[in-house]
């Protein structure tokens, strides 16, 4: 939302959110969004640049992450792949001398199996993300980014290499030097996403404590996205995944250090410059709301564990968002 | 082997056996023989006309039926499949509405996934096959009978069908009118078939006590394979699928029926004729020895129920084919 358009006003108890996720940390924030708001309120727009073909499956992580989550079937633990996994197809697989670096569990398979079957059948991610949405029993939409083929390359001193190769097979340990989205130029925004943005009940746009960089950079990399969102009449709110300078998980903080960016709410804001109406940052962050130019809005944390934090967060972002429209409303 | 060539003699105590097998009943022959011969003595050519693609996978039930059985990963009250098996897989297969009429056990997929890749990858079946009994320590040499595709067809009042179809998910209920074996005349048999045949050390070939019009026929149809039996210098036995008018298990004696053939184990010798030299019995057919135009031998019994069982009537199948070697020897 760029200036007062007015067509924003307190939030009706009808309306719509639209989320963009990456993985376990926006998911956190989807569930809350998702409890809070109510039986389909919400759409996600899940990154799938992180996508790659293993063993000739198409696996989608974070798009499985969110559906999981949603569906109630994510470890809790593990952060990652379904509850009660059993792990009886990646045993057999080492003893085949099969590629056992990125783990797949057994009721994972599933997902990753019918996805590729029907991807091959011509159907699109889209499509088959709604309906196994639907079997699952979840309420919220959930759509890929793109249902083209966006792939994340992340560049380091070792040479380009493609995300989850990063990521898992080598445990994020090479510096970053740059991170580029192959495939972006040409993709279209997954049918979903025009419907979402322009529908006119829509609330606000909630940025998710993901990984700006490899979660939703890819995600706006997609043309459209970013200006569908610069255009927006409704405030676009970013929850910060910086918490005191660290990242709760993952390789925020240390990609942001490679790529010479302090690492703080402060630099998220500036990332997501132009783009996003408010940021929302935890509580140890505080002092920094001041170096940034757009509304901070601070929560006594922005750490989920349990399904409370993430309903107590998920208000908050609400409530900032509507107090963004409100501020915007023709006097 | 026709006719008295006097190319067989004594079974040196190094001397190979090939074996041609279809699935369950035909893998406890195998187990038998490779136990009796010891480390390596045994070539077995396995029926791949029920290979099928599956949701998106290549699965060939008697290939992994015979190289889970030799490694002894065989689970032994079901027949097929692994031994300590979970199904995980299909419970979520299932929760997404997922074709689940053909079960896959968790750890059986990691071979379905790894052939698969390593097909699309542009390996033949023989070296997949080859590699996988290696890591799996058997040491019998196991072959499909060709790298290329052969499909066998069930006809049936309600139209052709799948093998798989007719197999598992119509449970054999239609009757049988014919049976095809589309691309077979187009396929080569494995190049570990002509190997094993032209093998100076062989000592006898057997086809084991699989259905004859299922798991053996497709084998045979291979162009070259049914030649290479009628030229072979060595004896062919064969060991009936049939005890008293019945099969072990399986549409074997429902089949016969069905295509105006008595259940009869002088009906499998009458199938195989001009193909084997001789055909092993089991007692309860003894009576049947007369109709046969060929040589019969009769063993107490030819269900094989223990590890025990399954060498006694290995035993029996070798030194039977020792004998029908030795008339032939050169006065």
């Amino acid at each position: 939302m760029k200036g007062n358009t007015g067509a924003a006003a307190t939030a009706p108890p009808g309306g719509r959110v639209l989320a963009l996720c990456g993985g376990i940390g926006g998911a956190k924030l989807v569930l809350g969004l998702d409890a809070v708001l109510g039986a389909g309120r919400l759409t996600v727009i899940v990154n799938t640049g992180d996508d790659f073909e293993h063993l000739g499956l198409h696996v989608a992580p974070d798009l499985d992450t969110v559906l999981y989550t949603l569906a109630g079937l994510s470890d809790p633990v593990r952060g990652w792949g379904r509850v009660d996994e059993s792990w009886n197809f990646m045993t057999a697989l080492r003893e085949l001398g099969g590629e056992a670096w990125f783990a797949l569990g057994d009721r994972d398979l599933a997902v990753h199996i019918e996805r590729t079957r029907r991807l091959r059948g011509g159907e699109t991610l889209t499509s088959i993300v709604a309906d196994m949405a639907r079997r699952l029993k979840v309420e919220a939409r959930i759509a890929p980014m793109t249902d083209d083929r966006v792939r994340t390359i992340v560049h380091t001193p070792d040479g380009p290499m493609p995300f989850q190769h990063y990521f898992v097979k080598h445990a994020c340990t090479p510096a970053v030097t740059s991170i580029s989205f192959a495939g972006a130029a040409e993709a279209r925004p997954s049918p979903v996403f025009p419907g979402a943005v322009a529908d006119p009940s829509l609330l606000a746009i909630v940025i998710c404590p993901s990984n700006p960089y490899l979660s939703v950079d890819p995600i706006l990399a997609v043309p459209g996205v970013r200006e569908a969102l610069e255009h927006a009449t409704v405030p676009v709110i970013a929850v910060s995944p910086i918490i005191g300078g660290k990242a709760v998980k993952g390789p925020t903080a240390k990609i942001m250090k490679e790529l010479g960016v302090a690492a703080t709410s402060a630099a998220i804001a500036e990332h997501y410059h132009g783009l996003i109406d408010g940021l929302l940052i935890d509580a140890a962050d505080a002092a920094e709301a001041n170096l940034v130019d757009i509304r901070v809005a601070t929560a006594p944390t922005t750490l989920m564990k349990s399904i409370d934090d993430k309903c107590k967060l998920a208000r908050i972002v609400l409530d900032f968002a509507g107090q963004l429209a409100n501020e915007r409303e023709p006097a």
